[in-house]
């Protein structure tokens, strides 16, 4: 598929529209927009469009779809899977204009925003009501809710609170030819038509542009707890994961982290008052947060959690009750993507299993890994079965990497989607996990997939490039 | 759109697929599956389909879809928008023989399930490994669970635990043309390629079979109680419900119930000892379940509750810990339905809006009943806004049922979709509410959702006739 250059009368058009200042071809910025937060890819786009309401989305799209010009939505630009890269030039559609919370409705337990609200403004904003968005993505810091809904992201919470499609009641969407349409509801139920809401949330950009968002909330839980386990074996930690969650006992995160991955956050923050040391005999982090509204009730949790644990670690338990304790290993988690870029080239694989599959998926990452020569760092949301595959390019040649780690990644994948899981969790397909697509489809089902596509985006103009392989 | 007319060789094909006992003629059994619970609605299959795997669906469709022969999917017959009716005559593909339990994962927490499984026994059988599916219909005690996923029922629990849409996992189904197609995963987390799953949810038998379902199950909670809360105005009771919520204590039950309504239950409940006698100046009932592990911080929620509507109610409130009791005050409400439609033709619709709004909505329906002149009985889940008129017919001549009750529906439709809710939260579109559906969606809506059924269905062979207008 091709698209129209966008020429000089093009720009005079969106100048129209958006007005000079929205209308970006600097090349600095449009280096800034040719990538996200995966790997190393960079694709330019040839402009830049900053529009602040849906009638201005309105309009672009609409002229874009007549005049064959693609479009790439954007959001905060901190995706793991290229969703946000304008793979084929075009405009990227960048909505960091659109970051207006329109109504948080304290009655209902609702919250009505544009997508461009940073989440964790969001988070923050709800909370001075009493209120709480679960979701939590570890980007929460920068990343955008309208870039969440559209990867369907999740997070350390989703064990027990679910991920972003659990949220969201209703959408603004805008179709690829401009036409707005309004889906959902503002109430829990809604047994009315087709429900094309859930079939926007996680459709990465390329069946319409959200520009608002309904999301349910729910109480404000008052009071946490965060307990540290360590584990002398990872197989442990692992298996601790679902001993736990037997117990009756749902955590509101239940996090795995392998030495590797702890060692290295922990250096990375080696100036500051995070820095733990790792003790040599320790082989795994568990991280486990309960919440409620009652300290009593979370210590009672925190004891079950112990005990049921006993015969897999024998090492002390941190339980961390003060917010700053809190935060201070929260960081830790947070910051192992970044320390791991930090050292070596890698490649990120978000895999997904049932939970009590975990053990076995770590111990074949392990083995797949030494039959293809590359070293991985393992950690992500254990309590639902979502691991975090860093796989280090370190020493391997060029072509090691570019032909023996796809083959690796390749056996992953097979592996999870034989298990009962999927090739992402939460980061989505976008570039690159597209080639990988036909391990968990089969070609009637992409076929399926690809004629909705063709019903909201006749021409294709909407991120094109991304999901289905070439 | 018409259909073939089946003949003596489109059986014989049936038979040799089926077996002869299977292909049913028997007028009988067609009068049997000629309607549902809706009303007094009726329309004939030519033959009645009773497959027992997923490849005879594959090769009855095909077939059908060869042949244009419409198909109209079946499950226990107990809906109420008519969705199970063979509107246009064609196969009735009764479900019934699906009844397997495929395996319950107590490890990850979830059930896999053909569709014709009567949802309590699902429920049962899960709460005997510990486990909870809690989305509870009314008719939970011959509905079955696949019933439930075309319609996506809600029931008294979604305040708390959603509806069944928050479960469903993955599907097999059946495409009109006789692919199969899996969907989703057993994982909470899944962010690959476009949510089919939720499309099918809730698409009411017009876009596919679905032939195994993959359920989300939680912990079962280990204690409820459950109160039952007199008021002597009912825009008290109504509004006690906003009240109870923003304390932060989610009941996992929140039931209004008018006057006239509970009244005609105890009545149609006379002779059990369910019988009680609602005093003259009691005006609405809430029913208010709270659930948990622990009975003392059930008594906690239950005091904190009390305590919050101290100024809308002084009568007194009956707190029901043991299961027999708690099972009294449950059945009274959960026979509403039938002991309203004993008295006198009726109609119910199934309105739901953000919650705050229910004390409006109850106001507007009586007002819109006195202008048109009908009486209305309502009850619903109050806790998310559900409130189901019932419309009477009782003096009112043939006339003025069939020309101005629609008219009071309509005004009722175009406040709750106004204020943010819609026409259906939990029953369904299928044949009653269709003419209604333009109030919901704009043109563009509409012909969107048409043209997905389109993709999946393009022949319309698979339960012509529902949702959408004439």
């Amino acid at each position: 598929m091709s698209f129209k250059v966008i020429e000089k009368k093009d720009l005079d058009f969106f100048n129209k529209i958006l007005g000079g200042n929205f209308v970006v071809t600097d090349p600095e910025m449009l280096k800034e927009n040719s990538h996200d937060e995966t790997e190393d890819l960079s694709f330019f786009p040839e402009v830049i469009l900053l529009p602040h309401k849906t009638a201005e989305i309105q309009k672009v799209l609409s002229y874009c779809n007549e005049n064959n010009i693609c479009v790439t939505p954007r959001g905060a630009g901190t995706g793991l899977s290229g969703g946000a890269i304008p793979f084929k030039g075009g405009v990227s559609l960048d909505m960091k204009r659109m970051n207006r919370i329109i109504n948080i409705d304290e009655e209902n337990f609702q919250v009505i925003t544009q997508p461009g609200v940073i989440t964790e403004e969001l988070q923050n904003a709800v909370e001075e009501k009493g209120l709480f968005y679960p979701v939590d993505p570890a980007s929460r810091g920068s990343c955008f809710i309208g870039g969440n809904v559209a990867e369907n992201s999740g997070g350390p919470r989703a064990v027990k609170y679910g991920t972003v499609k659990d949220y969201v009641l209703g959408l603004e969407i805008v179709l690829s030819d401009g036409k707005i349409i309004r889906t959902g509801t503002r109430t829990l139920k809604d047994a009315t038509g087709y429900d094309i809401t859930h079939l926007i949330v996680g459709s990465e950009g390329t069946l319409a542009v959200i520009t608002e968002i309904t999301l349910k909330l729910i109480p404000f839980p008052k009071k946490r707890l965060l307990m540290s386990i360590p584990f002398t074996s990872e197989e442990n930690a692992t298996k601790a994961v679902n001993v736990i969650l037997k117990m009756g006992v749902i955590p509101s995160a239940l996090e795995f982290m392998e030495r590797e991955a702890l060692k290295r956050s922990s250096e990375f923050l080696k100036e500051s008052s995070v820095y733990i040391e790792v003790p040599e005999r320790i082989e795994a982090h568990l991280l486990v947060e309960v919440d409620g509204n009652d300290t009593d009730d979370l210590y009672n949790e925190a004891e079950v959690i112990t005990e049921a644990i006993s015969s897999l670690t024998e090492e002390d338990i941190a339980v961390a009750e003060l917010k700053q304790e809190q935060d201070k290993l929260w960081k830790l988690r947070r910051v192992i993507g970044e320390a791991v870029k930090m050292g070596s080239i890698y490649k990120e694989v978000d895999t997904v299993v049932p939970r009590s599959i975990l053990p076995a998926l770590l111990l074949m990452v392990k083995k797949i890994g030494e039959k293809y020569g590359f070293k991985t760092i393992c950690y992500g949301h254990a309590g639902d079965g979502n691991l975090h595959v860093n796989i280090l390019k370190e020493g391997l040649t060029d072509l090691e990497w570019s032909a023996e780690v796809p083959k690796g990644i390749k056996e992953i994948f097979q592996f999870v989607v034989e298990m009962g899981g999927t090739i992402s969790a939460e980061h989505g397909i976008g570039l690159v996990q597209k080639k990988y697509i036909p391990i968990v489809f089969s070609t009637e089902t992409i076929n399926l997939m690809k004629s909705i596509k063709n019903i909201f985006d006749p021409k294709g103009i909407l991120n094109p490039g991304k999901i289905w392989p070439d």
